[in-house]
Order: C-alpha cells, then sequence, then structure tokens
C-alpha cells in the first residue's frame, strides 16, 4: 500500500486553489483538499491511535471539510518507521508519531520526546512553546523538509515488567529486557542485554522468556496489553521517560501553503491534542491502577532503590554527554534542554513535588 | 460602559444567517458575527489576560474571521465580577474566568477551580474530559444559561508572602492575610482574620501593615505585582491551589447556535489554551524562580512543617465535608471529584512524585 494516493493530485490542485482564492473565497468543491495522515500506531491503540485519530478528525471539523485528514494505522500506507520519509516525500502530508523515533535521522530528536531524567510533560510544553524549544525543533527538522508540532504526552510512564526483583546493580547484569530509547543504551552500560520487540510481541516474548523484563508505557497500556499475566514485578515509575512526547509532522511545502485560518486551525488542533492526550493517560492510569490489587493481585508493584537510581543518572549523564558531543546542533539542543530541566528541578522541589507529598495528610490522616 | 454594543444586534442577525446557510454559504459579510469576551483579569496581566487574549485571537483566526472575539478586560464592559450575569443576559456573549469566583452561585464551582489538597493540573483534565467532570459542570451551569470550557491552569500556586516565619498552628493565629477560595476559610477557622483584597491592592496592603501576609498566583504574577518588596518570607508552595482552572464560558443559547464547525473551533481553542497556559505558567515559574537567589537575595523561601500542614488537611476535611451537605448537586460533584481524588494520590505516589524525587540524582550526583 505503498503506491500514491488517487487523491493527491486534486489535494494539490486544492492547495492552489486556496492560496489563490485566500479567506474570501466560497467553500467550494475546488477549495477542499484532503491530507493523509500516517501514524506508527496500531488502529485505535488507546491512548496514542485514538489521539491520532481525534487530531484528525478535529481538523476536519473546524475546517468544516476543506481540509479533511484521513488517518492509516501502521502499515496502512507505509511501514511505520517510514513516517517520515513518506512526509518528506509528501506520499502522506502529515504523520503522528514520536521523535524519537527518527534519531537515525539527528540523535537530537531524543529531547524532544523524552530523556531519563529529564522534563515532565507541562516543563516539555513550557520549554517548547516558551523556551525556544520549538525553534530549535525547527532547525533540527528543517533539512528533512518537514514541520513538527507538540500533539501529546503520555505523562509519567512506568519502568516495566520483571520476573524477579532487582535489589542492585548487580542484579540488572545480565538481565534481557526489552527497552526503548536513551533509556535501552542506560541499561545495557549497566549489563543489560536490551531488544526491542515490537509492541504486539512485547507480551509473548515475556510470557515465553525470551526476555526477563520488559517495558512498554504505563498502567492504562501496559495491562490493555496483557503485560501483568508475563510477569509479576511491576516497576514504577520510569527512571527514563518522564514525560515522552507525541507528534503530529507536516509536510514543509504543505505547511507554507496553508491559508491563514488553516494554518491556524492545525496549530490549534495539535495544542487541544496535547492537553487531551495528558488528560486521557492521566485518568486512565489513575483509573486501572486502583483496580490493580483487586483485579491482578498476583501483581506486586515494587521500585527501585536510591543506589540503583544513583548508578542510572551517573550512567545517563555519561550517555547525554556523549550525546552532546556528536555535533553543534545536538549541543545547542542539549544545552537549551539542560540548562532549563536543572531550573525545572530547582523549582519543582518547592512546587509540584511537595504538593504531590503533602496530600497524604487529608487522606491519611483526615 | 454596562451599555449593550452597538455590535450586538449585528451578531444577533449573523447567527441566525449561519444557522440558515450552514457550511456550503460562502464566506460574505452576513455569514459573520462579532462576540465580546469580557474578562475578569486586568488588561495583559500575564498568564491570565494575556491568555485569554490569545484564546480570543485563536478563535477569530480559526474561523477566518467568520467568528471574530473581542476581548473587554475587567471594568471595560463590566465589572468583573458581573462576567456570569453579563454572558447569562447576552450582554457578553463569552467570558474568561475563573469558576470559584461564582461560589455564590453555586459552592459546587469550587470543585471546577481548585479546592486545598485536591486535583493538579493534569488530573483534573483529566476528570473533566473523561471522569464524567463536565457533565457534572454542565449541570451546575444548567440554571444560569451558560456552558463552561476548561481553558486554562496556573499549575501549582505559591502560599504566600508572611512578615514572619511561621513554625507552628499557634503562629496563625490573629494573623491578617488576604487569602482566596476554601483555603481562606480553612485559615479563618485556624484563627486567621481572613480579608479578600483585589490583585491591585495586594502589595499595598502589605507594604503598609494593613495584612501581614498575603497570597497571590506563583513566583512569576506574585513578583510582577511587586510582592518580594513588601514581605521577606516566601511561603512554598500552596496547599490550597494545587492546579486553579481558568474557564472560558459561552452564553448557552449562542452556544447552541453555533454551526459545528464553529462548536468545534471554539472547543479546540479552549483546550489548546489549556495546554498553553499551564505550559505559559510553568515555564515563567520555573525561569523566574531561578533568578530570586541573585535579584532579590532578602527573599526567604520556606514550607510549612508537617504539623502545620495537618492541621490544614483535617480543617480542610471539615470544610469540604460541610459543603458536600449542603445540597445534592454539590454532594454529586464533591463524591466524583474526591473518588477520583483519592485514586489519583495512590497513583501518584508511584508516578509523578517519586519521578519529581528521582531527578536530584542527575543533578546532584551524576
Amino acid at each position: 500500500m505503498k503506491r500514491r494516493d488517487f487523491l493527491t493530485g486534486a489535494a494539490v490542485s486544492g492547495v492552489a486553489a486556496a492560496a489563490a482564492g485566500g479567506l474570501a473565497a466560497p467553500a467550494i468543491a475546488q477549495d477542499k483538499q484532503e491530507w493523509k495522515l500516517v501514524t506508527t500506531w496500531p488502529k485505535n491503540a488507546p491512548g496514542v491511535g485514538v489521539n491520532a485519530q481525534r487530531f484528525a478528525d478535529a481538523v476536519t471539523e473546524m475546517s468544516g471539510g476543506r481540509l479533511t485528514v484521513r488517518l492509516f494505522s501502521a502499515g496502512e500506507l507505509v511501514p511505520p518507521f517510514e513516517c517520515l520519509d513518506a512526509v518528506q516525500s509528501d506520499v502522506a502530508q502529515m504523520a503522528h508519531a514520536t521523535p524519537y523515533y527518527w534519531v537515525g535521522k539527528s540523535p537530537a530528536l531524543n529531547y524532544f520526546s523524552t530523556i531519563p531524567f529529564g522534563l515532565t510533560a507541562w516543563e516539555l510544553a513550557g520549554w517548547l512553546y516558551f523556551g525556544g524549544g520549538q525553534e530549535l525543533w525547527d532547525e533540527v527538522y528543517a533539512p528533512f523538509g518537514v514541520k513538527g508540532l507538540y500533539a501529546g504526552n503520555s505523562g509519567v510512564q512506568a519502568g516495566g515488567w520483571f520476573n524477579k526483583e532487582i535489589n542492585s546493580v548487580e542484579d540488572l547484569k545480565g538481565l534481557k529486557m526489552r527497552i526503548a530509547g536513551l533509556g535501552g543504551e542506560v541499561m545495557r552500560r549497566l549489563g543489560v542485554a536490551v531488544t526491542l520487540t515490537p509492541p504486539g510481541e512485547i507480551m509473548p516474548s515475556l510470557m515465553s522468556g525470551a526476555v526477563d523484563a520488559a517495558e512498554w508505557v504505563s498502567p492504562w497500556l501496559d495491562i490493555a496489553f496483557g503485560l501483568q499475566k508475563a510477569a509479576k514485578y511491576y516497576y514504577m515509575p520510569a527512571f527514563h521517560e518522564p514525560g515522552p512526547a507525541l507528534e503530529v509532522m507536516v509536510n514543509k511545502a504543505r505547511w507554507d501553503s496553508l491559508s491563514p485560518d488553516l494554518k491556524a486551525i492545525v496549530t490549534r488542533a495539535a495544542q487541544a491534542s496535547s492537553a487531551e492526550s495528558l488528560a486521557d493517560f492521566t485518568y486512565h492510569n489513575i483509573d486501572i491502577y486502583s483496580q490493580i490489587a483487586e483485579k491482578w493481585p498476583d501483581v506486586q508493584v515494587r521500585s527501585l532503590n536510591d543506589d540503583i537510581l544513583k548508578a542510572l543518572a551517573k550512567t545517563t549523564r555519561e550517555v547525554v554527554d556523549e550525546l552532546a558531543a556528536k555535533d553543534a546542533l545536538v549541543k545547542k539542543v542539549h544545552d537549551s534542554y539542560m540548562a532549563y530541566n536543572q531550573k525545572a528541578w530547582r523549582y519543582q522541589n518547592n512546587a509540584d513535588l511537595p504538593v504531590l507529598q503533602m496530600r497524604k495528610w487529608f487522606f491519611e490522616n483526615a
């Protein structure tokens, strides 16, 4: 299904008509265009596939059908990891994904998804919208002919499902684990044999013993994928994914061709989606987590101890410092992100952190 | 400036034309309408006034001017605390405010802004979008002929500026303090003489000694209003405002009259605004907080100790339980919010809380 869709020709002429006609043009047929949105997500996958569909529908609705967005799930038009290429070549006009899927293009893209011990969802949005993050992202994507828009966040993820308890750094050595992103590289350096099985194969590989541990997302999606049947120690939260971003990526020439109202619609649809997505993950994680003890009594929730976290933090520092040394643009992104991350850490020690701590006095004491 | 604007007549006929013409109608003059948005905020006030203007501009831009939103700051068209009445009577078609300004209409509205020891910004969005919160809010607003949309959040607020250290519950007794919302009632029961001076008078009243302590928002706005000049002990964070919401309120008949595309535009503009606003407060609080030690060396950041927090939590429980006993609808809102708040607390003990704690290992140790 990699052929260029029959609608592409019509869409191109639609762009030209809209550009020529401007805002005053009547909403007649030649002003309508259809864009293809490819995604890296399985059809209707909770949180990600559903969120991508909501974004597509929002653009279609807000534009009254003048820009209709048609969604293609992973593999329907192009394989999931060819989404960036598809948007660059205008096979699709948009993609819904996460930036660190394209680290092969630039390692700087890690910072626009998430890095270990990095920014929370709302801090990341602050950096992107108000701290120069979007401008840096534009610079990273420019050579690939795409424009990135922040469009969602899973919030804090879980550390993963393990078939044994992890009480020391020594316990990690020789472990076979499915883990994504820079967290995988950190684990590898601590002696873990890291693999990256596709989502649909995580549960079977953990069940069969092909891996000893696996991380996927957080309670809502992990349990939907059945991981609680395959291993009983659930380590929460993830050290390596404090707030992974979802993105909408647009072909840059298509982006530039949009009339001001349609550009505003795509921009605000992505921003709205970022709020809706974080709320979706937050609500459903809270809800499903409250059911674990009753529905899956074998599950044992655990946390990594401070000695292990210290080793992970030290190794993360080595990994990101090496990353920043790769080229000038990665360093520029790294320096901007890290200066803000350090200030965020100091601020949150007197803001979000104590607020989350003090709620216990209401429920335990009052 | 309370007169009905000359544009109101034109706007009404615009609604009728849009309803009759539907989506296929050309974007000519009779399809255009202008709505007035009144706000409770001073003109261009950072975070709130600016956010309201961005929302107004987003609707205007996305609709290509078919729905132009004209903003009136506090007092320009109606006094700030008459915004709900103005929208109900269609003097303005929309307002930008926060629900707990209207607790005189229903005490249930506290839960849609914030309550002490309550939900964070992203948890609140989860409850509103996915946990039945919006439906309850619709029920609370229905008698007043308005529709509420979640449109922003300041995130965690600060506890306030004090002219002395607070080391025990005893130290609160006899204190004169400016404090808003249910937090004020909690403080009152612990012996504080509570006042609610308007924003512009907070700094002078603290400077003159008319009050001994005052809370406003968080570092970004507090410092913009000059509170650091008036008292040196800055207590962070607030026990009483873990994530206060901003709202867009729409006249219900106007809301019902919107074509599907314009309804989607207003809905998504509010949702986008919620993400942008939280990012705005988060970024600027982090940034300004990092400058305190150098720029305002006299400021001493403090936290309330656990004994005081326990007393505040116990009194909060009494206050909200009395609130819930007021009527059946308040109880319904209270029960829904509190069941979720308790589950959120348990989940966050293994999610956001340890993620915020573990970042220290990266910056202190690695």
